[in-house]
């Protein structure tokens, strides 16, 4: 399976970010890519007030869009994420689109990202953002795939989860900044990669040094043994990278560490 | 707290090793240590036969040198393990002494190592070893400490059980090889550092090319927030470092993951 991460420099015009997209769709198409994925809040800047302004809800231009888009190139799409709106509350979501434009899963964050690290990043998403309580997996001619946003990357519950109900990739749009980026992007694919035994695929948005956010980009693609095989600088580009199921299913059976879990000791469930 | 991990050179002969581990565990005491840790089976080389050959029960001369070693410098003494037999079985055990040579802590290796890379290692530890059931922490002058033996480090789940029963540093006497040393032995501790916001601490026996195992050494210090702040080489040395329950607790604060986990999504739990 060819994937392709799409690493868009978004800017606050939601109708120029759904054009610019598009485009950005069909080169990836024309480049092979059977998965496409775009970055998290590819439509809007990465800020409370712009979410705001952007949202829209299931079955909006974000997603007419998006369906259109992966049933004009046939590919598989993660619509990286948009924020949607239902019932007056606000969700950082992920549609997933089949290679016909319809609708395979949605993906709301689970994790909102609130932190304040002193002489670093301060961000609350949880004072527009509501959480979303569903851990996604969704089915493809590939086989299972996971599917989280950013922050939840960090919470190794959520790709065990997901790696046990047979995901053998976790794909996972994101914006990590210039303070958490250098520390842990890298770490946190990596690591979620090895102690789950499958492919982690990390899209963010390329850098832009005068935003209001900036995206430490750097999109990757980590193989189940924990070696990078993929990885985008800061600039807008297309990172491409053969992913393959036998993969992950060699690294478990030489490294067992999915079936040697200790159920007896502890229990990791859905609640 | 100043830890001191005793990167000791392990031989093929017992009464050699425990006198060699004492005269080490005194020099890491008169170094300032106020706890003191040796690696993976100090006592004999790491395979199967060599576990059989230097096994003993609780009380036996491993252990009545710890205490005496304990108790003498006046340190906490985590006693790497040993082949720890009771009931016909054996254990891969740690056991723990308070600075008065008390029996602080037993902690047997809960996932034993199994694996065969292509290419690369094998070994099947269950050959010889019966796992332990047991999550190990306890408690210091310094508050709570949690352990588990190398490839227990792998697995996400412990951690997260230590850390969230108080745990603000994790020791891991532990051996990993050339094969999946270089690939995941400064992964796996960076990574069960961030995502459970902990230290983490490594030590491992230094490295003998000439050894029926290849121990990777480079014992290490992770900081909760990921960074390494001390690593030892190949050589036999004793790697210190100065670890405080405060940064653990700041980096919490900073960036709040333990309390950000999703219990009405997934709960881990002690079976």
């Amino acid at each position: 399976m060819k994937a392709a991460l799409v690493q868009l420099l978004n800017t606050d015009d939601k109708a120029y970010n759904l054009a610019h997209a598009r485009e950005l769709i069909g080169e990836a198409a024309r480049g092979g890519a059977d998965l496409v994925c775009l970055p998290e809040m590819f439509c809007c800047e990465y800020r409370n007030r712009s979410f705001v302004a952007a949202q829209e809800p299931r079955g909006g231009p974000a997603c007419a869009m998006l369906s259109e888009a992966a049933r004009e190139n046939g590919v598989y799409l993660i619509g990286g994420t948009i924020p949607e709106a239902e019932d007056g509350r606000l969700y950082n979501t992920a549609f997933v689109f089949d290679r016909g434009g319809a609708e395979l899963a949605r993906c709301r964050k689970i994790h909102l990202f609130d932190i304040d690290v002193k002489g670093g990043q301060y961000f609350k998403e949880s004072d527009t953002f509501t959480p979303g309580s569903e851990v996604c997996v969704f089915d493809t001619e590939f086989g299972r795939l996971g599917l989280c946003v950013c922050f939840d990357i960090r919470f190794p519950e959520l790709t065990r989860l997901m790696a046990l109900s047979g995901a053998w990739a976790m794909f996972c749009p994101a914006s990590f900044n210039m303070t958490t980026g250098p520390a842990h992007w890298e770490l946190s694919f990596r690591g979620r990669a090895v102690e789950s035994q499958l492919y982690t695929l990390g899209c963010a948005p390329a850098r832009d040094v005068n935003g209001s956010y900036v995206s430490y980009a750097n999109s990757i693609v980590v193989h189940p043994w924990g070696n990078v095989i993929a990885r985008a600088g800061a600039e807008e580009t297309i990172l491409y990278a053969d992913i393959c199921p036998e993969e992950a299913a060699s690294v478990r059976e030489q490294l067992p560490l999915l079936s040697a879990r200790r159920t007896d000791v502890y229990t990791l469930d859905y609640a």
